[in-house]
């Protein structure tokens, strides 16, 4: 584990600490107390965590400092758990939106025995102990009110991408006429790019006190085609990634994912690739599998993402270039989040 | 239906077209956006809408107008309809957790067709609806923070509430052990009384200018207590009530609900009432509840009942009477509530 990980997942603890001492003062009863610190680890730690730490890490370059202090880490590291908390209530009410089975090598909270459904109320509190330590740390801050906003909007925006994901794509009713790469470009954008990519920036934007509403601009124009290439990436090596190097087998064709792949594909497809592509995607089913990946072959898809990647990385690379540094905004925040993510095979 | 309901419902189109227009300029896709219409409809209209009416009712005695003006009006009702809005959230995901079947005379809203578990998703949105509607019209408001902590205090509340009555009765495992009358009040303070008596009232006073903390304080020590009296009225009118005039045929006993009946009985009991109860009660079946019912009619439970009412109105009357009205909060704010609730039947 990098030593950036070890340092940001060793302050979980006194956050896990602060929330229960709010229980505590409600009197809540013991085994009520327990059942929520057991949430909190089992759902905020165990993934990669890249979204918290890339606060912290935006924080030190937009600050210029190379060791920040003990408190100002932590209070950098505190709203990188607040996203860590915002995506684990987002993941633990998709698995069971999703069905999933596992989540991070475990299986998914709702499936923990005793859980069951009450996996949804888990999530709520989840998403409202942002809210509590935002306040607890960041009342008397002018931007507490920013902060505040910033988290509501983002979660709409991504419940808003993950609703036209849920109605285009259902598992159970396969229906390729409601794809379409502008859909896919709102779902991923909407789902993914704002939590992931624009809200980590922002956050440490506001604590570094760099705030003017064109910087703020300047950093979603990047980040938001950035997130969204980095979740097409995700969509490719699903198909085309080597599992033992994704470290998972790629499900996306059996269970009727609306991905750049398929979307590229339809919009390439003759007729007669078409009906293959209607009658085979989305089925739990081996063969269905192998036949539609015959027709991504022959329509070169690993060709067009090549292309795909060519053009925006050049794109984002462009208008990196030309960001304006007069008022505090660095052009290495967003080049530290592309390098991370142009041609990453995992 | 009544004047005042008519009014508030008629302003209920009005937010919808503000949310809609949100989800317009995001370009979000027209069937998208037709869903999200059709969930805060089928969600948050049909209810008694009590809490929402009450915030109007309050902020009239507060600021003594018998008359308000368009604009104001509409503020208020819109902060009536924030709190139906989260109440709506919280019924849309508690039926799915109860696995409930009919709320309001119509289908659980995950039993839609179609719907399923995106229901979940749908729920989140209802909640972020809170947050867009009280930007767009109370940002300017110097009590713009205090609306937006006291919806996240309350939203956490309730579902502290909600945690600790689901891992103290779930339906499929009764142990009465686990009950206790002290239990008991902490959920219905926290899942009930919070959002449904507390908050309209704190609402009101906020936009009525009334904030200092003692007349917050003030609202909360008589309110507090009232709602935990409605729910325990509640679970009353479910084991004693006439169902012709409540409406429904209780079921809390077969449904092992942990309701101040049963807590109360367990407070009583002998060794063997005792035993009579953990072998009968939530358990599905029409002869173990007719059993449980003997017991209770053994312990002379509608006794207890009046006397608890008795006391508490009481005591609830007490202080009310010496609210100190010198800051312009009103005791009849306090009344108005009582009243509606005092030995009613539905």
């Amino acid at each position: 584990m990098s030593e950036a990980k070890v340092k940001f997942e060793s302050v979980f603890p006194r956050i896990v600490a602060e929330l229960e001492e709010v229980l505590v003062q409600s009197k809540l009863s013991k085994e009520a107390i327990e059942w929520y610190k057991k949430s909190l680890v089992y759902n905020c730690v165990g993934g990669k965590a890249n979204r918290g730490i890339s606060v912290i890490d935006t924080y030190r370059i937009l600050t210029k400092k190379s060791e920040l202090s003990d408190d100002e880490y932590y209070k950098a590291a505190l709203l990188g758990w607040c996203i860590e908390l915002l995506q684990a209530f987002f993941l633990v009410s998709d698995d069971i939106m999703d069905a999933s089975k596992t989540r991070r090598g475990q299986p998914c909270w709702y499936l923990v025995p005793k859980v069951g459904m009450i996996a949804i109320n888990d999530a709520f509190m989840l998403e409202s102990a942002i809210y509590i330590l935002l306040k607890k740390h960041f009342k008397k801050e002018t931007y507490y009110v920013d902060l505040i906003e910033t988290f509501h909007e983002v979660t709409f925006q991504t419940e808003l991408g993950q609703l036209l994901d849920l109605i285009t794509a259902p598992e159970d009713e396969v229906d390729l006429s409601k794809f379409s790469l502008e859909k896919h470009s709102f779902i991923v954008i909407y789902k993914t790019a704002f939590y992931s990519f624009y809200l980590p920036v922002v956050l440490a934007m506001y604590m570094a006190g760099i705030t003017n509403e064109a910087d703020l601009q300047q950093a979603k124009d990047v980040l938001i085609p950035l997130g969204e290439y980095f979740q097409i990436q995700d969509d490719y090596l699903d198909c085309y990634g080597d599992p033992a190097v994704i470290g998972k087998i790629g499900t996306d064709i059996q269970d009727n994912k609306c991905g750049w792949i398929i979307n590229k594909a339809l919009q390439k497809a003759n007729a007669e690739q078409r009906t293959i592509l209607d009658t085979n995607y989305g089925q739990k089913n081996a063969e269905c599998e192998a036949t539609v990946k015959k027709v991504f072959l022959e329509l070169e898809l690993e060709r067009e993402y090549q292309e795909y990647e060519e053009a925006v990385v050049s794109d984002i690379r462009k208008k990196i270039s030309v960001v304006d540094e007069s008022r505090g905004f660095k052009k290495e925040v967003l080049e530290v989040f592309l390098n991370k993510i142009y041609k990453r095979s995992k």
